[in-house]
């Protein structure tokens, strides 16, 4: 069990997928093995005392019935305990998914019973998944002693370290992702837009169609989405010229921004009114030379790389976008520098 | 006020900080001025039962005394009206920062006067931040409508769209970023690592070092950070040679890898006892040839990388990291190709 491997949620593979959807997950190495067996088949005599392997079930939540030993003059006899449904993560955690309603009176034994038979099955992270309609469950959660660990607008992830250990939670998600898109046509002409609200209204700079790459959205395709969504001109992308790190750009959050270079597959604009006033093809040479452009490092030094895209002379290259295959068998895209790179695969 | 803007949550500058900490933002353009009157001088006298503005305060929670009139036979009189303490955002809407334990019969009452209030204000975005301490808030939360935004250790963000309009609240982050370390001494020999824990501990691979980027921390800075952690080598970052972007790599979040390629500063290994099984400089050639980097398509791929930024005849090169101000005057880095960019700054 990667028990210090998470001490600082160590990535173990150069392409990483350290932390799957435990719930999705199909990969064994916890000390008790994942048993799926039905309700009726549940109980289970248990000698010595020892505590039985408790079934768990994915998804669907309802309690389980496991069995103890309880030794009396008549003998062992088998006494009912009640537990959440739970499913083994692959870290020697067990994950509660709390999607139907149920009462406190209700739940609360239920977590406790649950959380010694985990502490004595040698459990670690206890994740319990609250959807808001449980929303009343989260106090009674709090007070067994589980934190938060992120939450997403329908749930509320919990989680509860058991091991005396030091806790070896992975980190929530740290980073937001942006966009900026570089479409220049044959006229070398730059594809700019005056945007309706924040700081640049006012100066009324021309600037590069921006915006965010939502979970799960690839990065040049979101790229492309933003240009067709803002000018209604259809791309195709390039490159990566360049990107930025910010910190705490969105409360304590990080933010990654990647300038994008695109090629137009049409020249006709359609502006989006909601956020753009105006949008047009400027003459890059007009694009750089805007006295804010000048007078700002950072717009000033994108200009910079995005000219020396186009200057052949400059030759400069960014990360081109290449469909690969990860050693989990799923489809993604690895970025870099295609210029001089003989592809051996 | 940008609210379609936020729609989908677009950037507005080609170096976006759009959702700095709400509190800690002194920009202006809400409806509302910022008004910070202290609690004994909040007694206001309001005509034609216009709603007077309201005494924002940032950071420390206490209910707040505002007055609207109330025609009587006597004349108009004062009437107290309790609201939870907020401060504006720089979008139209309001923070409550409950840090202070509070119960629920008195947070209740206090929250629906100060949404009626806040709707008649015309404010849009209302969010609460409960510290954990405040759980027991977060069903009465719920109840009025909130619903969560994200959740950290400690606490939990709601929110609550009070216009009628389309919810153009930002997203959560989304992202969770890691590197790999490309290490190589002047022998062509690359640092590598045996991992005790993982899928790579049974077939013996020998790997480059890797770990997760720490919110609020460098890419470049962190690869350096990890190559100590792991071998007790001394580093300095030379490149960014690739990246690659997965889904789902984190319950619902996406996963940007990074191969950093650096310079070592010292050769002695010392490796880090807790999850290294085994460290060592190999030979590029070796490295290259394990079974398991020749079978699977990603670690060929970024071998093949990195063999191409070692040979002076592919000339390959990634992106280094440019130190630079963003316009609101915070030290940044900018990641891009500076091998033939001549830099304009």
């Amino acid at each position: 069990m990667p028990m210090q491997r998470l001490r600082s949620f160590k990535i173990l593979c150069p392409f990483p997928l350290p932390w799957r959807s435990p719930v999705l997950s199909s990969r064994g190495g916890s000390s008790v093995p994942f048993v799926g067996i039905p309700q009726s088949s549940s109980r289970i005599r248990s000698l010595n005392g020892s505590v039985p392997d408790v079934p768990f079930m994915a998804r669907e939540f309802y309690t389980s019935s496991a069995s103890v030993a309880k030794q009396e003059e008549t003998g062992p006899v088998v006494e009912q305990i009640q537990m959440l449904k739970a499913v083994e993560d692959v870290h020697g955690g067990v994950i509660v998914e709390m999607e139907e309603s149920m009462d406190s009176d209700s739940f609360v034994p239920l977590l406790r019973d649950s959380l010694s038979k985990w502490r004595l099955m040698g459990k670690r992270g206890v994740w319990i998944k609250l959807s808001i309609e449980n929303a009343h469950l989260v106090a009674s959660a709090v007070e067994e002693g589980f934190r938060y660990h992120h939450a997403e607008p329908d749930y509320l992830m919990l989680v509860h370290w058991l091991p005396r250990t030091t806790d070896t939670l992975p980190a929530n998600a740290s980073h937001r992702v942006g966009i900026g898109a570089f479409v220049m046509n044959d006229k070398k002409e730059v594809l700019v837009v005056q945007e309706k609200y924040g700081k640049f209204k006012d100066i009324g700079l021309w600037k590069l169609p921006t915006g965010v790459v939502n979970e799960g959205e690839d990065i040049h395709l979101a790229a492309i989405r933003e240009v067709k969504e803002e000018t209604g001109v259809e791309t195709e992308f390039v490159e990566i010229l360049a990107f930025r790190q910010t910190h705490n750009a969105f409360f304590t959050k990080s933010d990654l921004f990647f300038v994008c270079m695109l090629k137009p597959r049409s020249s006709y604009i359609q502006k989006q009114n909601l956020e753009i006033d105006a949008a047009q093809w400027m003459p890059i040479e007009e694009y750089s030379a805007q006295p804010f452009m000048l007078k700002n490092e950072h717009f000033k030094f994108v200009a910079s790389i995005c000219q020396a895209r186009t200057d052949t002379a400059k030759e400069y290259r960014g990360f081109a976008a290449i469909p690969t295959t990860t050693g989990s068998g799923r489809l993604t895209h690895l970025y870099c520098n295609t210029d001089k790179l003989k592809l051996t695969l």
